[in-house]
């Protein structure tokens, strides 16, 4: 009997997500081993270098080989390759979880590679990071206190479910579970569409002439309204796409409030104005206060 | 001779803008004496407690009497009505100035007010503040190394031009003159449309259902794009109203932009959107990184 939950963790993908997530198992002692998988061979050395993981592999199939759980780190967009990889590599007993921005996209890809085996299939989403990236930026407190949302299916195996609770609970993590329908929701008010109006905005103003006057007068309001502007565009087109269905209603909810407020300033109607920055403020404050 | 710069200052309104910039004044040395007015006895009275300002006047012509220098941070939308008081009681070299985040609209009530007499009166506008209000807020620090946007008419009298600089940059703030309508773009694509679209992404996701487990999820990057959504809703109304053909504009413009991200969803078009975020992270990274 070892001391550790499990014996081995392959995490594909060792950059800000599944760095910070190798970190936070090795100091809660939570395997015996870490394995780092990925396409590039480059990240995998510096992972090795700054003790994130323990080993590495390129070849996906041999590094899952011997893993209790693999967990995917990769853009949404990368998901279903990388899965037909770990199929070549796992047993029938080998949990597989992710750590997407959106979940039936990847419930949809686990589906299409596993088939209707996906009792060892765990969809999770860990509701943090940075506008950084890489696994230079990885630090071992990173899910402390986070929400993880996970969103089993009725197929979900519920030892298997358990097993992806406890190792996110071993980093810290506060763990949730929900569907994929209502995550998806959920993200693209939360998360996906602040994302995608503080990227519209910098694009747009970077259309204006004198850019950099209009930057140089930025104030701190701003800085922090576009620090969402400065994440992975890869990273978020794959976010996009694979909730596009969400994100799109989302953002023509956004417009009608927006079409409501342009009319209210054609109208001069300084008390509909006050009355939506009123309840603004008053939500606002109440929960993030 | 007197080792301050001015003899009186007064300051209208002693909130957070003009508590701060008396607490900077009385720092640097500026003036012997900072005299408080405004519409609330109870602001000056805390005001003179916590030493922001050395007396006050709840009667504003009596507050402007022997000032060299009046600064009015009251709300645009209180401007006029201030500046009829500040009429009753100034002589023809009391220098007026504001601290108005628009500046044609203020430009406009000091014309209505004091007529072609325009001299005297500098617009002006320092790009600080935070999300809090209130003189409890006010500390001497707050315009070290900000910007200060000073919008001179045809009329401004060159010495009083220069004391209302100096004046700033005894407070530590970097002070830039331009057109009142140049102003005026800039902020409103940097400032007042950002807050117009917090304000209204808070308000469309308080329309959805479960909005208590909606902001239960939201991570760091929603508090920080939602913080200018905490902003009084008051100053916030005045400030959309008075710089309203602007603020439309470049709204039009936010809205030319969300429509060619929508269509890029709709098509599921990447490489459209990885363009625009590409872009995006490119500029902010150059301006705020």
């Amino acid at each position: 009997m070892s001391e550790h939950t499990v014996d081995a963790v392959c995490i594909i993908g060792t950059g800000l997500i599944g760095g910070s997530l190798a970190l936070a198992l090795r100091q809660a002692g939570f395997c015996r081993e870490i394995i780092g998988a990925g396409r590039t061979e480059e990240t995998l050395i510096k992972a090795a270098e700054l003790g994130v993981i323990d080993r590495y592999d390129t070849h996906i199939p041999g590094a899952v080989e011997h893993a209790d759980i693999v967990v995917v780190c990769v853009p949404l967009g990368a998901m279903r390759a990388v899965f037909e990889q770990i199929d070549a590599g796992r047993n029938e007993h080998t949990i597989v979880t992710d750590a997407g921005s959106a979940k039936q996209s990847v419930i949809d890809d686990a589906h299409a590679v596993f088939g209707s085996d996906l009792q060892y299939f765990v969809a999770g989403h860990p509701i943090a990071g940075t506008e950084q990236s890489g696994v230079g930026a990885a630090f071992p407190e990173l899910y402390q206190q986070r929400r993880v949302i996970l969103t089993p299916t009725e197929e979900t195996n519920t030892d298997a479910l358990d097993r992806v609770r406890t190792m996110w609970q071993a980093a810290g993590a506060v763990v949730e579970t929900m569907s994929a329908e209502h995550h998806d929701l959920v993200l693209a008010g939360t998360s996906h569409l602040p994302h995608l109006l503080a990227f519209g905005l910098v694009d747009c103003l970077n259309n204006l002439e004198d850019i950099d006057e209009i930057f140089r007068f930025a104030a701190g309001g701003f800085r922090d309204f576009t620090r969402i502007a400065s994440s992975d565009p890869i990273m978020w087109r794959d976010i996009c796409l694979s909730n596009r269905v969400q994100v799109m209603a989302m953002m023509k909810r956004y417009r009608d409030e927006m079409v409501k407020v342009y009319r209210a300033l054609e109208d001069n109607d300084g008390e509909k104005l006050k009355e939506v920055f009123e309840r603004a403020k008053r939500v606002r404050d109440a929960f993030c206060g």
